[in-house]
């Protein structure tokens, strides 16, 4: 028995807002065998905030004169800017056409977490769930009434980070997963204390669920078995435990 | 057949200066099977530095004013201080007793990536690898000649970051492994331009293989099977192009 095995969930169908995400993901799931208790899934935000509604047309946008004046000096559509503006408390930056910001949430990224691609019409943009670790225990909920399981859920997007090249997939939302394992002040196996061991499991796990799905699939789902150690019966404070305040970040 | 599988190779003795260490990790994989072409070794970077003698005993080393002031500010040992001054070419800040440095390699992390912890001596310290793209590729070319495959070589370490709670474990060299996957300017499955999709495999590998040890345990070595789409017959340029140039770091 493998330490730890990922699965793709094949052949989720399209998911529009009200649809029956839990529903549609169980059948799917079902193809490689269904849930097992202590199971994960990761999942890709964007279909849970199309499940959600949480998407805008393009064409009910108006844009204010603050985004008409940073699309215009980093190219972008204002409309898009302004999107992006309504889920951002801070604007970071704004450069090289990126807008780095802290979200409602507390999460800082690109353009607010506001794709303009896979949102499944070309003048639609997906934003981030409202409070995606809402979103996370409600599918575990729902996935629970619907098969005899509850798998922990976590819901991941692709962020960009400081210092290093390209993206992780990180975790924005979870439930029934402890974030983050701590071992500050335990002993090594020499009996030594552990120094700064203080591990974010629900990062670590989305980054290996990306590494199962191709950026153009229709693979957002993934179930991860070997992690029951880290699953838990209450759902948990979800994704927001691992949000650095700024007093106490000294990498940014 | 899963689409990702990892498993802890078992059993890896203590290493020591000059030991083989692609000798013991052959044997002791032999316990799951061995590798396979595509195979991917991930390693972390602590049983490299020893077998490469990367350590220094305590008592040989002499701080500097600099070192001996430091410590005294941040509660640390001064020798310790002065062997993370050593490895370090900017001491980009010291707070809460942490030195956020960056190394001579490029990399930014606490203390230079100088651990006390697990060296296997009381008065001893590990360091990182000279050069982890090296040993990754002399891993690597060791491991074809005792064996009839040549899995791609990880070695990692686990960093702090900006803005999030918790430490990932992220790629500090590899040979044989694509380190980013770039989809900038390819479209998805609705034929829309993915957008900023330059995704950091070497590390999202890196984050899984840590998800199979325990913090505790003697298995710093994993193998992971199913990425041999990422796997290359040249070693490839290695973890170094994970190294985000500061000109173009929006998010420090």
């Amino acid at each position: 028995m493998p330490d730890l095995i990922l699965d793709a969930i094949p052949g989720l169908p399209e998911i529009a807002a009200g649809d029956d995400l839990a529903a549609r993901i169980a059948e799917c799931a079902e193809k490689i065998g269904g849930f097992q208790e202590g199971d994960l899934l990761a999942i890709a935000h964007k279909v849970i905030s199309k499940a959600e509604g949480r998407t805008r047309d393009l064409a009910d946008v108006r844009p204010s004169p603050r985004a008409v004046a940073l699309a215009s000096a980093h190219d972008k559509d204002p409309r898009h800017v302004e999107v992006v503006l309504e889920e951002t408390s801070e604007l970071i930056r704004a450069d090289h056409g990126v807008l780095i910001c802290l979200t409602h949430h507390g999460f800082v990224c690109a353009n607010a977490g506001v794709d303009a691609s896979n949102s499944g019409a070309d003048d639609q943009l997906t934003l981030l769930p409202k409070d995606p670790d809402a979103s996370a225990r409600n599918l575990r909920s729902r996935l629970g009434e619907l098969t005899s399981v509850r798998p922990a859920v976590l819901i991941t997007d692709s962020f960009g980070r400081a210092w290093r090249n390209g993206q992780c997939e990180i975790a924005i939302g979870c439930a029934g997963l402890a974030a983050l394992d701590d071992w500050r002040g335990r002993t090594d196996s020499r009996g030594q204390e552990l120094h700064a061991t203080w591990i974010a499991i629900a990062d670590q796990a989305a980054a290996a669920a990306d590494l199962v799905r191709s950026k153009d699939s229709r693979e957002p789902a993934v179930r991860i078995r070997g992690l029951a150690q880290h699953v838990t019966v209450d759902d948990g404070p979800g994704a927001l435990e691992l949000l650095r305040p700024s007093s106490e970040d000294l990498f940014r």
